[in-house]
């Protein structure tokens, strides 16, 4: 068998990235209303992980964000081993939600959940209050409330048994001083923040490759445990980390939450630069485990999984050990992972440990 | 055949509801954060229509909902007859958000769309356009910019060709005392504004209905259009009537979106009141229709469909004539419905003219 792709997975980021273009020409035909409010849109902001709107005290941030297919996964465990992962689906809900927030500097206030189920009788199974508990603990972690939802049957569009979770974030940057901006410029240190896992992306590639092994799901990986399990892990919110620099004024010069094009989100900056790693770690087992069984070949990985990096910042070259301790100190293993590198007009990612390349055309977001 | 009801129709809320009631008591433990925000959540709000947070000098709104099951029509329609309906849709969208954010006074600010597929190949669809275009038009009415939105595609959860959508809304009020709160006094007038016709409630039940037509949503109703082409006659965007209501101080005592539950949902402000409508006002044609056609008896009608109102207000008698004035001088056709009446503990919607009551215990939203 060849190696698989997320696009032989059925994941075409193409016709996606499409429609996305194409609704943000027309939300630009949007943004006259603003002003009767007395607000502003912020030069650039459009194609960031969160949008934001200028007060004149503050700024407001708004992101809406889905949980993708990794529920399936719960799903498929609950009915192998009987235990439910749904504490953990919620985490994950909120944490793709806040995760993209605090990419602008934003602090998550108010989450709200979309819950939509085919049959109303999910609403009605035990794993529906262990979902609801980590929902409530993920918003008590990002230090935001929960503060409503949805929770529509819509039958003959939702598969019966399953269930597709969404929400959406309001925040804040007060002061308007702690924004972050892209000020990224040579020479800057990418520090590279741990994540637990797969965390909420590349699902659909894992959910292919469990039904290519005989024991699917409950194939030991690794450390032992099973592979559903594994991809199971709650993801890290990264809020506390955003915090604690904010409380020592850290200067961050962008930062980046890696969910879809994996590592290609390194380059998400609208600037040209070229991203070279140099410093890798070893990423928790699931990932070498989905490398070895997909087959999945390194540049696909590194393309479409977070490969053990949850989350990454940029800050000049001197506050590159100041940004450490400031991660760890929030609970956070991060490390120096390379240098931005101003190389003309080129926008690349190098990882030159694994002699990977992704030029600016392999990630087309704007 | 026997007279249909949506609880037939696979539609139950039974369930829904008790996951609301479970997940509000999970969002209870994530109010502790509010304090380090500086910000208060105000008694009350929880079971509202709109989630909102004070902060020193303004009020900041959320709103997460969904479409429904609305668009399966429109997919039906282009099948059909070749012609697009997506442009309604996505104002249907957007009006289903911002219709209940402005409940508790607060208008919308910025809105998000969040667009699920089975398939990434609908968003290549001459469709798609359509959407993005009906969904720019109603963030510009509703004054609001469209700031963002996901755009997932979620094989085996979505069934492939249609598209769930929903969004969110962040709101503002400002200055705080545009808040609308329950105030609600026996003999206040009961202000009906009309809708346009189903707008995005009681759609499942539609399609039901029209399985059962011979010539499906091609059969002709009383004024000459198809049934599907009624069906997807665009929502009304009622925010230029709240905020003109703000712009000559008009005291509303309570506002609701006529969504899920019908005109049941006239009692959802927390007091004891009984609403007695004694003006009704003949209803679009499509009402008729469906009652007929279903059969769909009056009580089930009228706890289903909005049947021609689409947003109620609650103001002292001495106001009404005012409040009508300002609907009208804002687009909307309004008139007084009937009166607020504090009859001891008693909570009910009686509509004198056809004889229907419904108790309190006919809805169960806190």
């Amino acid at each position: 068998m060849g190696a698989m792709s997320y696009q032989s997975a059925g994941v075409d980021y193409e016709p996606l990235d499409a429609f996305k273009r194409l609704c943000q020409s027309a939300a630009a035909t949007t943004v006259g209303a603003l002003k009767s409010h007395g607000l502003t849109e912020p030069a650039g902001i459009r194609g960031e992980s969160a949008y934001i709107l200028e007060t004149p005290d503050s700024y407001l941030a708004h992101v809406e964000e889905g949980l993708g297919t990794k529920n399936l996964i719960a799903d498929e465990m609950l009915r192998l081993t009987g235990k439910s992962y749904y504490s953990n689906i919620g985490i994950d809900t909120v944490a793709t939600i806040v995760n993209d927030l605090i990419t602008v500097g934003a602090l998550p206030i108010s989450v709200a959940m979309h819950a939509a189920v085919g049959d109303a009788a999910w609403f009605t199974d035990a794993v529906s209050a262990d979902l609801a508990n980590g929902f409530a603990a993920a918003c008590r972690q990002a230090g935001a409330v929960w503060g409503g939802g949805e929770t529509p049957a819509l039958r003959d569009m939702v598969n019966p048994g399953t269930i597709i979770l969404a929400g959406s974030a309001v925040g804040r940057i007060t002061p308007k001083s702690n924004r972050i901006t892209d000020r990224l410029q040579n020479g800057d240190a990418i520090i590279l923040l741990a994540s637990s896992g797969v965390h909420t992306n590349g699902l659909t590639l894992c959910r292919r490759i469990a039904q290519n092994l005989p024991n699917g799901y409950l194939t030991k990986i690794d450390d032992g445990r099973s592979f559903g399990e594994a991809l199971l892990d709650a993801s890290l919110i990264y809020v506390n980390f955003i915090t604690t620099a904010q409380r020592i004024n850290l200067p961050l010069h962008y930062a980046v939450h890696l969910t879809g094009h994996g590592w290609r989100k390194l380059m998400r900056a609208a600037g040209r630069f070229t991203y070279r790693l140099t410093e890798l770690r070893p990423p928790p087992p699931i990932f070498n485990f989905l490398i070895r069984s997909g087959p999945v070949d390194a540049r696909e990985a590194y393309a479409t999984f977070n490969m053990g990096v949850g989350f990454a910042v940029f800050v000049s070259a001197a506050d590159a050990e100041r940004c450490i301790g400031c991660a760890k100190s929030a609970g956070y293993d991060a490390w120096v992972g390379g240098t931005v590198i101003k190389d003309g007009n080129r926008k690349a990612v190098e990882i030159i440990p694994l002699g990977l390349t992704y030029e600016a055309d392999t990630l087309n977001l704007r």
